[in-house]
Order: C-alpha cells, then structure tokens, then sequence
C-alpha cells in the first residue's frame, strides 16, 4: 500500500491541499492518505512546530503532499519546511514553469548555499557562510542533467564572476553535463533573471544554487501567471515532498480565493513521482481544461472560488 | 575645474561612452575630461587591468564616467568593477528603473554582503562569507530612506525567514525609515521579485543587499526594455562613480549595434550628482524625446546604430 503523507500546514493551505489530495484520489483510490501536523498553527498549540513525531511520520510515507506553514520573522523560530528539507534531505528542489510559450524547469539545489545555518553574529556584523561542496553539487548536477537528457539542454545559473564557490559549482555541473552528453552553457544569475523573462523560449533545463533559485523560480513565475500557478517537488534520495511554491498567504486565508493550480499540479508531480504518468496527465490535462474554459480564480482575473475550481477539476478528472 | 575620469574599459564601453561624454560636454562644456585606462584590455597588454596609477586618477576626479570591463570566470583575475567600488567605498549602487507607468529606485548596497571577498576552500567545499554590518547598513539605510523621504516610500527587500543575517539588515532599514518619517514595509527577496514585475505601480525606493540588488535589477529591467535602458550610480562619501548596469557585451561589441541610452542617462545621473538637476534633466528628456520619435536600437526593435541615436540625442540636446 502506498501511503502518503499530508500536510496542510497553516493558512491557504488548509484550503488547497485539501483540493489537491480529492483530485489524486480521484485518479488514484487505491492510495492510503493520513494526516500530519506541522507548522506555526501547531506551533501555537504545543510549543513545537514540526517535532519527532511529525518527522517520524513523514519519514513513514513514500511521499509527502505538503501545503504552506507560516515561518514568522521571530530568531527563535526555525523554518518548518527547511527543517523537513534538511532532515529528509530533499537535495533538488524541482520546479517547472510552464504556460503559453514556456516550458523551463528550474533545478534548485535544496540543502546548502546561502541556507547552510552555518551563522554568527560578531562584534558588529552578521555573518552566514555560503556552502557549495563537490557532493552537493554532484548530485544536483546529475538530477539536472538526467532531466535535461529527456529534454533539451541545461543552463547552469551561477555568479562566478563574484563567487568562488560558485566556481566549483559551475566546473561540476558542466562536467557533468559534458559526461552525460547534454547540451549546456553557464549563465550569471543577474543576467539570467532578466533573459529568461525575455526569451523563455530559449530556456529548458536550469540548475543553479540555493537561493538564486529560489528568487529565479519566482521571478519565472511571472511568465505564467504568478506564484499560483507553481508547483514543486523537493527529492531526496528516500523521500519526496510536493509543495506548492507559493507560501500560506496569510492575508488572503480563509477566504475562497486562494488558487489551488499550485497545488493541484504539485499533487500530479507526486503521481508522476510514484511512476504514474498517466494518471499525473490527466490532473495535467483537467488543470489545462479548467482554466480553458475560462473558470479562473482571482489572481489570474477570475471570479471562480477556490473550491469552485477544485470542484470544476474534479469533474474533468472524473470525465477523464 | 570639475573634473570627470572617463573609463570606456571594454567591448561596448568604448562605444557608448564617447557618445555618453559627447552628450555631457553638449550641455556642460566647462567640465573638463580626462581619460582613464582600465579593465581586461589593459590587463592583456600590461598584465594590470586596474593598478595604483588608475585608482589614483579615479581619486582625483570629482566623478568618474564609466562604460563597462570584462571579467573573465578565470580565478586569478578580480573584477576590476568591483575593485574601484571598494576602493573607492561607493556604498550606494543606485538603479532608477524608469519607464510607462515605473518609477522605482533600488538602492543596492554595495561594499558587502556576498561581496565580502571573505572566501575559502575546505577540502571539498568552497565557502564565501555573507557579512551584514550595522555600519554598512546604517549608512546604506539613510541614503534609501534620504531618498524616499522626497519620493514616497520605502521596502526593505530581504530574506530574513532563512538569513540571521538579514534580521539585522531589517531591523536597521526600518528603524532608520521611522527616525526618517518614511513609510516603510518589508517584502522577502524572492517574493519581491515576481510582485515588483507584476505591480509596479507599489514600488517606490527598494533597498536591499549586495547580491539581491544585483539580481533585482536586473529582472526589474524587464519592465523597461532591458539593460540597454538602465543608468546606475556608485555612491561614497567622497567619490562617486556613474555606469550603465549592463556589461561589456563581448558578443555584439564593435557593431555600432549597442543601446546607448544606459551610459547616456548615466551621464543625466552624473550631472544630477553634481548639482546641476537641470543639465541633467535636458539630458534626459532628448532621451525621451528621441526613443518617442521611434529612433531605437536593435534591442528595443528599431534599426538605428549606437552612433546614429547618440547623434539624435545630440541634436535633441543642442536644441533644448
Ligand atoms: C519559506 C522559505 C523558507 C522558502 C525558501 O526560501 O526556500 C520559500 O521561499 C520557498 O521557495 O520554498
Ligand atoms: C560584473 C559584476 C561583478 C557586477 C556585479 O555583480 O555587481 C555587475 O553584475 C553589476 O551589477 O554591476
């Protein structure tokens, strides 16, 4: 039995998750859902947000569908989803966008760079050491270029014009690339905002670290709607978590309005994950009908409630 | 005698400085011009891209006009850009990105950060040193809130959720915009990416870090026809040095091809910087005047040369 773990987490994604675990359901009743708790809502209650039994139950699931946890600005406050990611370790962080003309997967490397938690704080100064080991970015090169062989070509994202550690990254990845026979070029990450807003279309497959691409994957973002429309997939060697890359939104929670296409697609992510592609197609191909035929949420123009729109999914899987 | 240090540097520095300069002289013929050797060229023929005897012409300018230097990814070399930025201690890098319906300012910080040049090799990891100060962000924060306080606002881009080392940066940011009466919020960096690019209009003065400006602006370009139209300025207590954001563009460089209009507008913001608002304005609107009678370049889709528009805006300024 396949077991999957759920986490809504806090604010939108008590709404969106919800949709996106019925619509895999939907495909897939032979799946075994169970629900964890993690988050600041948790946090609230009983002082911690993502404990040993949280982490156990994740660890039991061959796959996590993850919603959105509040990370409050608070020091003491350690990030849920980095602890998960760290603890699972969920090293390529995986994030297609795609929409009219545009068809780009960002590959981000998930557990070092700029989010080492290697941090001080001297005299005067905060300090945060920014991580790029052989290891790592061998591993992200290889997931890179693996997709990037059943696809087109690859662009390393990198900023070793400043970086020394950068260099590394870059001397691996095109190593790798070369080796398994995969088109490449390297890119600096400035540049590389601006042109793949410009020209998508001359973007395929692209690596780079930590948090460039955790800002490209945003920026990107643009080209097809906004953060509504992202998912995500966070891989590891054992485990895999799917989230969409929008946050909890508290402001606009409990509302009807959140966009569960995030979601949704990350939920196809996961059943692609598990080897059915057929079955991730189709939420694919009801996502697209849906928003074909004009029933859109708010933040795409629409007027169509989040549940409304699972509902209208729903009905095309089902129609599927 | 006020007097300005010209670098062209390399590939389209040398093409569209001498128009920028041109334009300056057209509207201020009592600055006196001398200029400055520096960069990749000058390396290759000297093995010395940027040494004592350049810096102390650039020290002895009142501000220094500069086009671009090529930066090989070889690790011997240093950036010659970054080089005169700490040398000189021009903490502000200043990035209007203006256009229909845009006018954002993102004050870069600009001596830190990423930038440290705080890096090492472990036996199998490289690692670089984000450094936060209070002094470099104090003075950083009272240039943005300075500014914001004769426009209209203020955000604090920042990745204070995963960076400690932001916690510091934001807090300085907005209890210097409180001191100041400006009204000021905070966004996380990559966020802010995508929503500068999908709202515009809610953008006023952005301040943020070394390598999130670096980035920020160069995805900002996107809302203005890319780099060919982004001015910058390099601001230190005592030196101040003006460049278009773009690089030396290798690939199209000696094809009279390159959009002038960042380098020209660069020189507007020098002119600003040195009290005469309204040279600096005559400038800018010939700008204007000429991109409004379809006069481009390749790169916003028209077919005038770099020296066919230089020559427009001369005839612009000149009948100012
Ligand atoms: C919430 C935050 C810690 C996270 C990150 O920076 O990775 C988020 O922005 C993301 O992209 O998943
Ligand atoms: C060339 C490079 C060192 C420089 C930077 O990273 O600051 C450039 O990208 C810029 O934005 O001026």
């Amino acid at each position: 039995m396949t077991k999957i773990a759920v986490v809504e987490g806090d604010g939108i994604g008590r709404e969106v998750v919800p949709i996106a675990r019925a619509v895999i359901e939907a495909v897939r009743p032979d799946l075994e859902f169970f629900e964890v708790e993690a988050g600041y809502g948790l946090w609230k209650r009983t002082g911690n947000a993502c404990g040993e039994e949280t982490m156990a139950d994740l660890r039991s699931a061959d796959a996590v569908l993850f919603g959105a946890v509040t990370t409050p600005p608070d020091p003491g406050y350690r990030s849920v989803l980095l602890q998960i990611r760290r603890e699972l370790d969920l090293y390529a962080n995986v994030r297609p966008i795609r929409g009219e003309g545009v068809d780009i997967v960002i590959v981000r490397e998930n557990t070092e760079g700029l989010y080492s938690g290697i941090e001080w704080m001297e005299s005067d100064r905060a300090c945060t050491v920014r991580v790029v080991s052989r290891r790592g970015s061998e591993r992200i090169a290889r997931y890179a270029c693996a997709l990037a062989k059943s696809r087109r070509h690859l662009t390393v994202g990198n900023k070793a014009n400043v970086l020394k550690s950068d260099c590394l990254f870059v001397e691996v990845c095109t190593a790798e690339a070369a080796r398994a026979g995969v088109p490449c070029r390297t890119c600096y990450i400035d540049a590389l905002a601006l042109d793949l807003l410009m020209h998508p279309d001359r973007y395929d497959v692209v690596v780079t670290t930590n948090i460039f691409g955790d800002i490209l994957s945003d920026a990107a973002a643009y080209l097809v709607g906004g953060l509504g429309m992202l998912p995500s997939a966070n891989i590891g060697e054992r485990h895999a978590l799917f989230e969409p890359v929008h946050g909890s939104a508290p402001d606009i929670a409990g509302r009807n309005i959140a966009n569960p296409v995030a979601a949704i697609r990350s939920g196809a992510m996961l059943l692609s994950h598990l080897g059915d592609a057929a079955a991730a197609a189709a939420v694919e191909e009801a996502v697209r009908r849906v928003l074909g035929a004009g029933i859109q949420t708010r933040d795409l123009g629409g007027v169509a409630g989040t549940r409304e729109f699972g509902a209208a999914v729903l009905r095309e899987v089902g129609r599927g």
